[in-house]
């Protein structure tokens, strides 16, 4: 496979956008990705996006998007792996370019959450989990990682409070993010006072949804490599599954499926954990930053909360996360999530940071998952 | 790009499954074809499905389905592109194991719509035209077909029992097939009798909806070419988009789609459209297999019926079409209907297509349709 490099990028903040349709939306990130990349057309589309069927009652965003963004005739389609769904669609606009098939894609995420009523997508969202033996339950995508704090609570011994950290960083974070949902900084005595969602998880460990999209340019490399630099390229990129059903798993407290894509990209890229600069994961609730941690390799198996106690997860940190605000601050839409992750890695290694920038960022790596950990995507991007 | 081949392939009959889930059905697609492949194992798996969000309350098929084959842990996704899911989904395996990323891939079509009420499948299906522009109107799928039929009727000369051959030659052929949920003859009198849906189109000019999966293995050429004879090659394999609402077409007579993905395909394949032995097109509506005739080069623009009028369409025809029942006998499980196609192509080649076998068939061709003409996927399969 050719080497792919990311030559653009474009998002919208993420925030209650009832004004624009999903096509409006994606069009801005996408023009703006397609502007900063200095392209007027690319040769294919890929599209991330969950729930536009059952929340926007619109699907065949592929041929809906290009067309609106002046592609017309473009081949485009639209890549589904619940929050997966971005990073997803990232690795068909690599294999599309990588392969030779294409010169250029545009991928793009986009998420439209807002104005539909909020029962409706709870119980879409849902439609992650596995509908004959989760659903039928009545449990929540929230429940699900309720019972999975707990039990990691019990099992290593950790207080509620031992995760704050993991929200007051994010929140520290996205006041410098423009495009996050919430660039507000929170304390610990807001992290305490928050309501309670679903017992041990507070609002505070919940990211929230939102209306948004994200966008980037992929080229083949050896399309540039006379010209750019600084150029961010693709050194690390692998998708693995686990049970859908979290009592299906081997082991709840253990991702395996982060594990085994974190390992295979950590081999293309020739690293290991410890030469990440910066480590954009899915903090959809507090206990998954945690369990993404573990399971690629930063911290021990249930150890993961001392990081955050120890202040190592902030942009001067050994292990900065949640660099923009991630899912917590940022804002979780969710189909768009994993292309946000990419996006925000980029601005690190370009050095455009504002406010969070980590020094000399050169390796960052993204971790989107759809699911409660059963399709884990992993991206290694290197500043060359 | 590397070579690649199918070895495997799987199908179950398009029915009523009632009692089968969407993993059950998909499972047994899955593993028939690596049955049929020889194979145990697979690197990855992409899945072809428009409704299951909103149809089936579940999301996320390709780690359901993954972990339910005994493929745990393998990468998988879903690819959607409303009626063209299938071949678009075939179009990502083809990317993945062509690029080198992976060394074998399933790709599976799957579709559940039967124990939906038809209402809500009605109005799930409509949301692969203009949620904003079409949907608002109140046009249903068939709604927009019909619009586009009566015009071609008005500006080619055309009477409605002009189109009867289509549906006849579709259904004599799916009489043979064990697969298709129709298995039955029809006269020009059930023609002409059966009741109208949407004027012009009537009951035998729409395809049925039904659950149903398709199947097929793909792997690199190079690792078959010392043992394997015949082989069923991909030469030509590419995809394009129009305008999702009929009326933005610059032409709503047209498939501007299908032309620019079969000519794509044929110069990938070196050849032209007269070099084609079968040729599986979309014909979920008759005026689609016309208009989807004529952008292919078959017929003359406005010409199509005279086709199946002069019985060429026929497996002893000069243009054989729907050789297996088509979407019109075999049945259109709408995400998976792609997958036949490409599986029935498959058969003829490899001259298992009892009962409607086109003798000789060397090169066969798929045309896959996503919406009323907005995301067309052409692929042309080689016996070697």
């Amino acid at each position: 496979m050719r080497e792919v490099a990311i030559i653009g990028i474009g998002q919208t903040r993420v925030d209650e956008h009832w004004d624009k349709s999903l096509r409006v939306l994606a069009g801005e990130a996408i023009l703006s990705a397609m502007a900063d990349a200095k392209r007027e057309s690319v040769d294919a589309l890929f599209v991330g996006n969950m729930l536009s069927g059952s929340a926007n009652h619109q699907q065949h965003l592929g041929a809906l998007i290009a067309d609106w963004v002046g592609l017309r005739y473009t081949e485009a389609v639209k890549i589904e792996a619940a929050c997966g769904s971005g990073a997803s669609a990232f690795r068909a606009g690599l294999a599309a370019v990588g392969s030779g098939d294409v010169e250029s894609a545009v991928v793009v995420g986009v998420e439209k959450m807002t104005d539909s009523p909020g029962a409706e997508i709870t119980s879409s969202l849902a439609s992650a989990a596995d509908a004959d033996w989760e659903l039928e339950q009545g449990l929540s995508f929230v429940a699900l990682n309720a019972l999975v704090m707990r039990r990691y609570m019990h099992e290593f011994g950790w207080k509620h409070s031992d995760f704050e950290g993991f929200s007051i960083n994010a929140h520290a974070n996205g006041a410098h993010n423009p495009y996050a949902r919430f660039q507000e900084a929170i304390t610990d005595s807001d992290y305490h006072k928050s309501p309670m969602v679903a017992d041990p998880i507070n609002l505070m460990d919940a990211s929230p949804i939102g209306d948004g999209s994200a966008a980037l340019v992929l080229v083949p490399v050896e399309t540039l490599k006379k010209t750019n630099s600084p150029m961010i390229m693709i050194v690390g990129s692998a998708a693995a599954t686990d049970s859908i059903a979290v009592h299906g798993r081997f082991d709840p407290l253990w991702l395996s499926a982060a594990e085994i894509s974190a390992k295979q990209a950590y081999s293309q890229a020739g690293i290991d954990s410890t030469m990440i600069d910066i480590f954009e994961l899915h903090d959809a609730f507090s206990i998954m930053a945690a369990l993404a941690l573990e399971a690629c390799g930063f911290a021990d198996r249930g150890q993961a909360p001392r990081l955050a106690i120890e202040g190592q997860i902030s942009p001067q940190g050994r292990v900065p996360i949640a660099t923009r605000g991630g899912l917590k601050a940022r804002g979780h839409p969710v189909g768009a999530t994993g292309v946000y992750q990419i996006v925000e890695v980029t601005q690190q290694l370009r050095g455009e940071a504002e406010g969070t920038q980590v020094e000399n960022a050169r390796l960052g790596m993204a971790l989107n998952i759809g699911g409660s950990g059963s399709n884990i995507i992993t991206t290694i991007l290197q500043r060359i």
